[in-house]
């Protein structure tokens, strides 16, 4: 089985390297007629492209070289294209993926380092931090005290892993957790789960609001005003998912206005955040590059685990762990 | 047996109040002889010392209205004061105690609000968000990436409630954690545990380092500029104690020349910190103003329980658990 691994040309920190491949294909044993091709350069694409079956790659360059051309032409052995990212909302709609070609993420490799993330923003929140670093850019020390998390409600949108693990850790900090997800399974972590159309109702009982559900249709601009209306005054937000989940102008809005209480944000609209841009200067808005799922110690280990994960998968006659399926976006 | 509250005048946020006492008490039915007596009226206090057996108060009205004058004539029946707080640092020297009158604080009341402030902190830390907090200020999208926590080393010296309690929630992350106390009584959070002796050894594998000890002769200045120079390159810092215990020009210093990698601390040289000083700008320090283990929703109801326990103690003439030693100062 033929596969090209095609990294972006200025990539210092995520490549991925022949060790690492290496590396993943001595914990996979059984797996012993993979072939692997490399190339950094664009143009190498093409010429791999006419001979893989599998292509792993950024999601920025299947954007820019896989989904405008005739894929199926260029690439008439492919089978497989695995994405080294969770979120392919840029790649949306899949009607590009030629018949007979799947899709897949590498969600599972952010689980642990986004859970601490996570947990880090919700006793950010319940310790005022976003207050405090505005309070140190006017060197003005002026205590508020916060309480710890054990009793408090947080409702986590998203189940999946980077929401569950999440939601694991808010459980063991005592808190109380809610829910909601794409149907209504229950999950370990949660007192209740509710499917996204009962968002509303839940709302009212957010003192913290955690977004980590994928970016598709269905939840682009999921909290917008009126439904950041119905959250508690002195509400605490995080957003681990991607920047147009929530109206960031009317988050900055009622961050201003002084309804919400504070939010602490991985994803913005745009990214980079230009220097001119308000949300810098947000009160109580702490802002971090996106940068909150990603370990540079393990994450090529991570994915390539769930590649080989899933190419087991393929032959064992199974569905694909990591499977996007173009019905639903993710 | 006559119990006097004297609170400060100007509390809004934390005075105990006959509300929080009555309850207390409910928790401790055998203790039904307690008179109680509250004042917040700093004229209050001496009518109240020529009948109390016990004071419970601030250190700060103890500092600016006991320990100066004759207090064994002032409160002839008195036997116990009760410090709403844990650092006492600055009642030292005990010499303004009266024979057969004993010193207690309230040890244990700010452990779980503190241990989730420690372990905040290490994420913090971790994650760069000092960082991102300095180029927030700038307007500066400039993503860095961290890793988890698990096998990471923190040393955190001070194993009582605020140390034990972080180096507990360190363990849960999966850091080996190494603990520095007075003596070398094992921990079940430390891989192991060193005397305070023997500091430098241990400090070159202190990736994290947590000061989380009482301030006394012996721990003030005790990560002097030598000591800094023994962590890696890179080290991160997290100070929960009190600001004398380490030298914070020293440590602004070394911030700024990049050999440690970054600092959270909740406790600074002069507090309040004034806005001219340099702790507000310098690179990589992120500074809450003394906030970190006080939880207005629990704390008067934990240190009362501490209270009625040590008294509860004395009268089964048992050791009493809170009692400061004035042979070393906590």
């Amino acid at each position: 089985m033929r596969i090209h691994v095609q990294n972006p040309p200025d990539e210092v920190l995520f490549p991925i390297t022949p060790e690492q491949w290496d590396a993943a294909l001595s914990r996979y044993p059984d797996l012993d007629d993979l072939q692997v091709s490399f190339s950094s350069d664009p143009a190498g694409l093409d010429p791999a492209l006419a001979e893989a079956e599998v292509v792993v790659t950024w999601t920025k360059i299947v954007h820019a070289q896989m989904m405008g051309g005739d894929l199926g032409g260029r690439a008439p052995k492919l089978r497989m294209v695995f994405c080294t990212s969770a979120g392919i909302d840029r790649l949306l709609p899949l009607d590009w993926l030629p018949p007979g070609v799947v899709l897949l993420n590498n969600r599972g490799t952010h689980a642990r380092k986004a859970g601490e993330f996570g947990i880090m923003a919700l006793l950010m929140l319940a310790n005022h931090v976003p207050f405090f670093a505005d309070r140190q850019r006017e060197a003005q020390w002026q205590p508020r005290f916060g309480s710890v998390l054990a009793g408090r409600t947080a409702v986590v949108v998203g189940l999946g892993s980077l929401g569950g693990a999440i939601a694991e850790h808010a459980r063991h900090f005592g808190m109380r957790v809610i829910g909601v997800r794409h149907g209504n399974t229950p999950h370990p972590a949660c007192e209740k789960v509710v499917p996204q159309q009962e968002l509303d109702s839940i709302l009212p009982e957010a003192e913290f609001l955690v977004l980590a559900c994928p970016l598709t249709p269905e939840t682009q601009n999921l909290m917008d005003r009126r439904r950041f209306g119905l959250l508690p005054k002195d509400a605490k937000l995080f957003n681990i998912g991607r920047g147009p989940l929530w109206d960031q102008d009317a988050l900055c809005d009622l961050l201003e206005a002084g309804h919400l209480g504070a939010a602490v944000t991985d994803v913005t609209v745009p990214e980079p955040l230009p220097p001119d841009h308000r949300a810098w200067r947000t009160p109580n808005l702490l802002v971090t590059p996106h940068m909150s799922a990603d370990d540079p110690g393990t994450y090529n280990d991570r994915s390539l685990d769930i590649l080989l994960e899933n190419i087991r998968a393929e032959r064992a006659g199974q569905e694909l762990p990591n499977l996007i399926r173009p019905d639903r976006g993710y």
